[in-house]
């Protein structure tokens, strides 16, 4: 903490020096101010481009969060910006869905994906230095596997809120039906995720197709039963992106990890 | 300068308070740290949260930029961050354009936008606090007349070094041509662009049309010409989205304004 206390006076105190600088030599451009260079602050800068420019999907199939970029997707993560973001963005659902004239057909649907959209990884992916390290299949399968993700802040919320104004509430993931099932189920059941319509997992059929291929697949079939998907809300561009994608997709963050 | 001063001191002094104050009562929680009403910072939290959503398209058809969050974008816009972001989404735009293999038959295309794209506007939007103030088509025109807009920062590199790598550069603007195509034309002149291989205006034919139409159409007839677009890079995303979009888009960011 002490580190932290040090660090923060020290910006402050560089901010300053560079108000007095720029007042004093005159370069403050008149619109926007290029160098930063002198600024204790480029990691930061970099890593929120870096975040911004992956969650535009700007950045695409990438495999790690760059390494200098751990501390501040920490600070994202775990200190309060990721859980403004979600709150600021599952209001922003929940006044699109209230806006809705649901039909009496039962066939008004929606889509949501399940990892780091319901339930979170981010116990697991702490372990993982937030991203930093690269994909773990079998570390992964092993966390799955315990059933203990916490539910995403906010977004047990809005999935009542969806069940009980009426939408078929369909959750939809890659997880591998077969050896993760059961503990998912289990999962979703203990965090409160109760009402929902279907859940699809990936089944052998699909085992290997990239996820916007399986999942445009699945939300194609959902279409030709009859549903109108009128939300669809994933952490990954993946999720919202291909066929049938729904009336409006909605991107909740994820700096950690990149599913193609 | 100096309220500025004082804010940031207090900044840190509150921090400090609430740094001690979780320790003490040890309600640190173990992955994300729920509570920040206690901290001065929600409008920015909040600000970041509504950029982000505007960044992400999850946030649409605004009309203005919440007034909370006027200091949040000028900051934004004007100290740094924009430009960081800038130079890191041209970047990632190069490196994309450098890993393809152009064709010699002259086809190969990139489309850029203008307005916020290729030439900035916020020289302009500084009036309007910074998109606090509604759309004013009037003060619009009369300063897109002036022809005085700087170029974005880092987007003539781009666009020079596009053209020199052969690939035929197309702007497309929702500007209507007869009343300002000589003016905007004369501007990316004085600029600096130089070389493209069209400029694309709204022609009547277009006009009252949403610009993701009348992009899709346009982009339509490019590809029936025989175009392969490589590139799509705009500030919004109704130039990104649509048909024929182009084998990848790249969204810039802007926080000021929102084009249907």
């Amino acid at each position: 903490m002490i580190r932290a206390m040090v660090h923060q006076v020290r910006e402050v105190l560089i901010y300053l020096f560079l108000a007095v600088f720029y007042k004093a030599t005159g370069t403050v451009k008149p619109y926007w101010r290029p160098g930063s260079n002198l600024s204790p602050d480029n990691d930061r800068a970099y890593c929120l481009s870096w975040r911004l420019g992956v969650e535009t999907n700007n950045v695409r199939a990438w495999r790690t969060v760059p390494s200098e970029c751990k501390e501040y997707i920490e600070n994202y993560m775990t200190r309060g910006q990721y859980y403004h973001d979600l709150n600021f963005i599952t209001n922003q659902i929940s006044s699109y869905a209230d806006e809705i004239a649901l039909s009496n057909d039962g066939m008004d649907a929606w889509i949501l994906d399940i990892d780091d959209t319901c339930i979170s990884n981010i116990i697991y992916y702490r372990g993982k230095r937030y991203g930093c390290d690269p994909y773990d299949p079998l570390g992964f399968k092993s966390w799955a596997m315990k059933g203990e993700c916490p539910a995403v802040p906010f977004m047990l919320g809005l999935f009542d809120r969806l069940v009980q104004s009426g939408f078929k509430v369909i959750l939809l993931t890659g997880r591998d039906e077969e050896t993760l099932g059961q503990a998912t189920t289990d999962n979703l059941l203990s965090q409160g995720f109760i009402g929902y319509e279907r859940i699809i997992f990936r089944t052998t059929a699909y085992k290997g197709q990239k996820a916007v291929t399986f999942k445009s697949e699945i939300r194609k079939q959902l279409v030709e039963e009859g549903y109108r998907i009128w939300g669809n809300v994933g952490d990954q561009w993946s999720d919202l992106q291909g066929e049938f994608t729904g009336n409006r997709t909605f991107k909740l963050p994820n700096p950690m990890y990149f599913v193609p």
